[in-house]
């Protein structure tokens, strides 16, 4: 199963305009691991409920990321939330443990749960649950309500949305990018959110200790028919400091080669396993492989972790990825 | 001067649509090494012409780069147009030198002579000039002169204009995007442009030799306070085989690093020149450095050429760059 054949547009129910403006203390809590989307759709949501005149808590059980600091009003994201709360929303999440302590805390509560997200996997675990799957981010979700909500739409807003919209979409680059985050984008670089910075500061920037990865990984890289691929050991992690980035996105630069129709990164992990992280070009599909070792994904990007040395998991994976190529051309 | 200073929003000479109406047989060039926006532009204009049931002669007077072999009608586009013309149209060239042959040839013609383009160094060398400098594409403006010619928007002019305004806009990063380039977009995606084809096949690809280039050139990653620069030698671009790209790109990647302010990369060139490629992060200029080093540019991206080794100029850049950074934060 890949995403897209799931995929399904769901309509705002109007309960949920309906609740927020009735609310007088809302709890908004976005999921752990905090992506710019997760970020971005919080804060965007929050800012409309400030132009609402309503108070309302933001929370994320993880510190919100750096490279997210530019967006405003960050610093008003709580990890432990206080007080009582009429209204619990929770954003960009498929599941009640993706949103960590504040859910669980407010599942007590006496107070409807709304949940609003993108994910094909989303388990419709509030009361009232708004899951479109056609949306290629929560923020597009979020840009609707505002306008349902009847907020005029202002820089805040604007930037935080924006920021959720180019990161989910990786800059528009993402197959799941649609005419409507183009619209989207259109209208909130009209209301005054700056692309530019937004690109700048939430996509373009790795550590530096990244670059010297690849510096260390690239050397490495080798062909096999049409697949390209390299490895990143354990040491190389040690010697540059990149811990818990995996391969730091290699694996999206290989598979720009013109040459190599598949890329392939193989990351040792402590644990005596590899992380396979696989792309392909479009047209082919490495989503077979990886469910078939165990993992998952989607045609153009997959993955897996496999138990076993560098060497026993790159003639597995290689072999297999060799095997499923010759059948998608047909041979 | 930086561009941005001297952009100016120009209407579009209404003679324009009236001379490609009443033309019989029209002669549009694109320019010399021609990118997306170049291609795209020649393209999505020939299918509107043909739309209209006009024949006309798409001509550049280099081959069309493989990576835009994906646009329909790549195929139709002759380095050497033959036969007369009742009209001449030469697309996103500053000067009449940059639009080649096809163009010299053209100027004995006595038809009217249409220049199209979006640079702020346009020398107006048309009978009738139509100079954007705000549209962040000539795509953008083709765009306009389709609805203004009455064509209905179909796929073929849809994907060969998005692929102008997704190159020229870098997938929509560089700093003279406009809410009009995502407008112009969304309708070409609804029209059935294809915007992650286009990505994928116009802008995330390189030779592998460009990827084995980095590879030499990421270890040898240097910080001089907040610059982070590197270095191409000769030997490194005849060992990988990259011989006319430059750096392949390298400075960008250089610059997204979270510790850097600023990124340069020096090419040895084989007359005993370097050329010297320079970013900025958000807030800081290399243009300045750029210009009285006898290159130019913009704020965020500049570039010059300077005479003498790789050292010598390495020494008399960085120091130029530490000395206008050191300004730059007003000490």
């Amino acid at each position: 199963m890949t995403q897209d054949q799931s995929k399904k547009t769901e309509i705002m129910d109007p309960r949920i305009p309906s609740l927020i403006e009735k609310a007088e203390r809302a709890l908004i809590v976005t999921h752990i691991s905090p992506d710019g989307d997760a970020i971005g759709s919080l804060l965007g949501l929050g800012w409309a409920l400030r132009a609402l005149g309503k108070h309302s808590v933001l929370a994320c059980a993880d510190p919100v990321p750096q490279p997210f600091h530019f967006l405003p009003g960050h610093q008003e994201i709580v990890r432990e939330p206080e007080g009582t709360f009429d209204l619990v929303i929770g954003l960009d999440a498929s599941d009640p443990q993706r949103l960590g302590s504040p859910w669980q805390q407010a599942e007590g509560l006496d107070a409807p749960k709304i949940v609003i997200d993108h994910h094909v996997t989303n388990l419709h675990f509030g009361d009232i649950n708004w899951v479109d799957t056609t949306a290629a981010a929560t923020a597009e979700m979020i840009y609707e309500l505002v306008q349902a909500l009847d907020v005029p739409m202002n820089v805040d807003i604007a930037q935080c949305l924006l920021c959720g919209v180019v990161t989910d979409t990786r800059g528009f680059r993402t197959s799941n990018t649609t005419p409507r985050s183009l619209a989207i984008a259109t209208r909130l670089m009209e209301a005054g959110a700056d692309l530019n910075l937004v690109t700048e500061q939430a996509l373009n920037r790795k550590p530096l200790a990244v670059l010297r990865l690849w510096g260390m990984a690239l050397p490495r890289m080798q062909m096999r028919g049409r697949i390209l691929w390299s490895t990143v050991t354990r040491q190389m992690r040690e010697e540059t400091g990149v811990n818990d980035n995996g391969d730091g996105g290699l694996v999206n630069v290989l598979v720009s080669a013109n040459e190599a129709d598949v890329a392939v990164v193989f990351t040792e992990r402590e644990d005596n396993r590899v992380e396979v992280g696989m792309r392909a070009k479009p047209g082919f599909d490495v989503s077979q492989v990886a469910l078939s070792l165990g993992g998952g994904g989607h045609p153009q990007a997959a993955g897996c972790v496999i138990k076993g040395s560098l060497e026993e998991v790159q003639e597995l994976v290689l072999s297999a990825l060799e095997e499923s190529l010759r059948r998608q051309g047909g041979e």
